[in-house]
């Protein structure tokens, strides 16, 4: 590793008020384009007001452009999702949105899926240094007496979220605070950690340990763990299917029991792989809508902590279900609200307020379709074929029109 | 769960040569507006020539724009990375890009940052399923013998993949079969998938096993697991760099203890919550690079596992470091190619062939920043503040500049 | 895999009352010993009476014997376990017992150690399987409006079990029903199978499911799990001290800050091998001290899941902790009340009833000594040559008394 | 937490020579039973001469004594162990000799169980600390091209060991170099601790990195991780059988279709809960053929560690595995030769050299009867029932002996 430079570094270009003028993201482009000597017309050809992207980025050059298709129809019996929906997926990957359409259409042909919010609470995990153990131990005992006045400091700074209950778990001369919130429609992780900064203020002044991290990383935000599989995080959803041995036949070209014995193979390999959960390819799907719908996408990384099941039932008919333990998503907030994203989702009726419950029901029965059409894909051997088909830049056969005359 | 409805589905609307002509997406995309009452002008507003999108999409109707920002200098001494970059991250996350800038900043003026690709293998791992155990032992016995016609059959399938071994796993009746290539530039799991789908043909063919499915799930694509951090998948990279006391004081405003006592505290949290290594934000860094620079975006599932560690050195100074099993990065292949792709990769010096080690470089060493900036936020209570500064939509103070004047 | 025989099989010899009279083990040993060519004088050697083995073992043979070390003197200052403390270590590892005792000596000379039981409930989770995920969820709501009932069902069946609450968790079409019990002096494991065996069959009436299965694997019996970390199992225990720099060095030759270093290499090699918390050793003081208590033996599978921490404080003192989720001990039941077990059990003063939490806190102290002493002869470099000096059966130096003269 | 007390320590006693003479253990117990006010009768009961404890144990007692009781026949074809096998198994868990010789009857009268040694070498992974991460990468380096002195350094220490091969790992500023050895029929941790720590100081001196730990976890010895699923440590072992659909039913009252079921439930159960591999019963075979047979029962924390497969096949019939990827287990060295060990290895035929992998196959073997019985209660609702009957200190109803009669 050389010594330290003497000469000054060069920044990215400082503008007035942080740069957001579209003059401003302009320099700033082509300061860079001068000093990289590349030229980034693309870059720069965005729609969305510069002046927008306040609070959602820094140090703007432009914006990038993804692909988005739409797959469908998916029908979904939820609670808050009812009815018949087109899924807006963004990605660069050939065949994704293919996959993910197959499975929507044999799912819907087969009466639709079933999805439900099972628990809707967001989880941040502070630590409180103590002298020693039994200091901890103390402590803990006192932040379980203290509920009430650390909801009342945690609500004071926000008027969304809510302070569900605290747990605080010593860990030697640590204790590690959980504190569980509903968010809202917010994905809430700021709003949260403004909540619980100010409540862990409120622990030191009234009980004295000498301080305390904002995060203890016990609650695996954006990262995958057991944990997550154990308590959860965001939103518990769930969504399911039965599909009629016919429809298998004639959609996927497969058996109920081709798909178990898909399933079963997959988690002998996942089990010798200690990977967390089981699934096929939830992160496909969740990167896909994620970036369509303005969703924070390092939350791929916990939201694809699941569980993936497949059975023959009836002799011949499919059971098939995901189980997300932790897929934090949002309608508000963070960058919905910003020009595509919320085109995205308004195009599933998921704009705004209130409904940030139905769209994680979408994002549920979505990743349903996926795990269907991939193990069909597995079972049958076609998944080599499939990508070759669609993962290439050139004309092929027509898809399939079937499903419309029929 | 309802009866399966006996009206037509109604598909998305199909298109000769699947659609890709720049009428035929916007024909789409009217059916959708009209279909759910929206209005997509956003969407619509791309300037990525709707036929490029072939290989990369199916059923397009336009393209979503998310921000782009740019941070640095990163001073980078790879083996293939050398040199000053400034790194493009696309992101909604307000306060994401500053935090990477700020980590990169402090990096560049201590020196820069060491970092080496220390191995570049992809896996993929069918399985087969024999008649039982003493079979599956058998057939894996044989297979072990047959490497050099293995080799052929997946080679004849690809000009740029390599197979370097096999490793047969015998899992009761079933064999995994790992199959380790070179893959170049390129993500290259299609290529992969494709060469080890002839090459099973071919061990069925000799060795007369029923059949194979061509994943098992044991090579954790697009998921986290235990065998990743202790196998790899793709390019295995470490960052690291040395921080003397003072510039920590003065661009972090932190001590290395201080450091170093924050990441014992939330590797504490991480081993409770059974995380799958230790990280503060891998999957920021990464989501945010993989979408402006055209890599599988669903890839930051497996590339997030890693382990980053903080350690006092020398009485003061710190060394800080990342590495990481299993990073999959591209240069050529997926959407590498695609507008504003390309030219993120351009302005990197990575576009094309030959770059995808310098580009895992850049990436490891952009996790790097945000580790130390992430770990220097929590250190000193900053986090909650910094998060208010930037994620909110309005103008706050000028960023510093002083690192300009020097 | 060979045709099945046609010749019978021969048992294992029946007796009257299943053959725990004296004569009846003498009969079958001498059998086996016919059969196998064998002599076995020494499991013929056991003063157990024969009678007494009715309720822990079948098909009794005679008894193994294991050697019986005294590690001590082990001082803690615990909620129920206050006082000095000689601990039997039953082993046939070479320098164990020595390891233990050193750690033992240091701690009690730094002042003892502080131990609490935090929490103390056994968990099991039976799995319903209902007709679809649909009926899954409605199944989880109605269990919930039923604890009542639950609860009388379950304490129908046992005299010191209680049901603290329960908590079903819909799985597909699964439902994986937690119930939490408080089960006294007992590891309780078979006390809470009846109980909610039991309860299972007032729910499958009442709410119609058509079957359950009375273990799903959720609550991590006798298995390493992320659960266990995130939940718990049996008595979750800490124990924890601080030693003073002088005290290492001379005790253990090492300093605080190489403690700590060698704790932070080996976390490092924890999280890549992706394991389940961090420790040392607690596997070799758990087996050894099970074994001599009359414990379940196979409980070490869940009870060496914890974490470990090692930390510099006030300049140069040490502050070391075990924190431990799933300690199943019991001082009634099983094994404890058998022959050599119940005199260990009274060597602790811990022989019967109101003795558990105590004996939790003996073993949590345990085990931090174990953790203290393996760190050390790590930092220093003396654990291959320990295990040189002990681990061979032959004399060597005798071992150290100096404390005895302090 | 007190002050430390002026007092002085009161060691356990010390004799000459370590005090393994039947005086100084009688001593030594007299001293204990006077400090605790106990009376150790049967602690004082041993059959093993005392010095023969010598390398076993330190500051003996005595010992303690546990039941021990037989469960075959198990007809084994595996590559060592060829026949039929009655195993020796130490518990105080009513119903588990019972539980296990009810599946080995049955594996039995289906034709055997299929057993073999996959692989058989043992790992150890001491770790470099070097100055920072560029010199740890080029140290690595250097470690790989010196394997000709490090193996010649190793087993320099050694008539048994022989040193495969080492990876060296960099892991930022540190180096894991794993090192992988055969150990023959020794469990063989303290040989290749031994080795390694010779072969470390050459590396040291040649290359001059600062210093190592001889351990840096990795290897997870005496744990629980995915690391052991990846890569496995001492034998890696399976066992498997074919059973006709009419023994299922005439043994185990169930059939392959209700197993295969109860196995999914579990698995199911067990992702939940992120466990490290899948089984049901491992630990208590385990314990109870390592406490019989004087293995280090301390390693059935990584012995725990498989993957237990049920499957339907046929159409009716069934084939169950288990996959034992870190059997460490030995026929010489630890507690092999002592006393009752020496007796139950006799017993099966694996005493001494030249017999380790004979004893692996049984153990696996026996493990797989485990399962399958387990599988069986869980799946017919047998299981509360049986541990009601048998694990209560009372006569019952005789033990069925319908086989002799067969």
């Amino acid at each position: 590793m050389a010594a330290p430079p003497v000469r000054p570094l060069e920044l990215v270009p400082r503008f007035r008020n942080q740069g957001y003028a579209a003059d401003d993201v302009a320099a700033r482009r082509a300061w860079i384009e001068a000093r990289a000597g590349v030229s980034l017309p693309l870059v720069a050809a965005f729609t969305i007001p510069s002046e927008q992207m306040r609070g959602n980025i820094e140090n703007p050059i432009g914006a990038v452009q993804m692909p988005l298709g739409l797959a469908g129809p998916l029908e979904i019996h939820g609670e808050d999702a009812r009815g018949v929906f087109y899924v807006p997926l963004a990605t660069t990957e050939g065949a994704l949105v293919r996959s993910y359409e197959r499975g929507m259409v044999t799912l819907t042909r087969a009466g639709g899926v079933f999805a439900r919010v099972l628990r809707d609470e967001n989880v941040i995990a502070p630590v409180f240094v103590l002298e020693d153990a039994a200091a901890a131990v103390a402590f803990a005992d006192r932040v379980v007496g203290d509920l009430a006045l650390v909801k009342a400091d945690a609500e004071s700074t926000t008027a969304h979220g809510r302070l569900l209950g605290i747990t605080p778990r010593p860990c030697g001369r640590d204790v590690i605070v959980e504190f569980h919130y509903e968010t809202g429609d917010a994905q809430g992780m700021n709003m949260i950690a403004a909540a619980t900064d100010r409540a862990c203020q409120g622990l030191v002044e009234r009980h004295g340990p000498a301080r305390f991290l904002q995060f203890s990383g016990l609650s695996s935000e954006k990262r995958a763990s057991g944990a997550l599989l154990a308590g959860g995080k965001g939103k518990t959803a769930t969504a399911a299917a039965r599909i009629p041995a016919a429809i298998l036949t004639s959609h996927l070209h497969v058996s109920a029991a081709q798909l178990e014995d898909t399933w079963r193979r997959s988690v002998i390999g996942h089990l010798h792989a200690h990977s967390v959960g089981f699934n096929a390819q939830y992160a496909n799907g969740l990167a896909a809508i994620f970036i369509a719908c303005g969703q924070d996408v390092a939350n791929v990384a916990n939201a694809a902590v699941g569980v993936t099941d497949f059975e023959v039932i009836d002799g011949g008919d499919l059971h098939v279900s995901v189980t997300l333990p932790a897929l934090t998503v949002a309608t508000v907030g963070g960058g919905t609200a910003l020009g595509t994203s919320r085109e995205c989702l308004s195009l599933l009726g998921c704009g705004g307020s209130g409904r940030a419950r139905k769209f994680a029901e979408i994002v549920a029965a979505t990743l349903l379709a996926g795990e269907l059409s991939m193990a069909a894909a597995l079972a049958t051997g076609e998944f080599a074929a499939a990508h070759e088909e669609y993962g290439r830049n050139r004309p092929g056969a027509d898809a399939p029109e079937r499903e419309t005359s029929r």
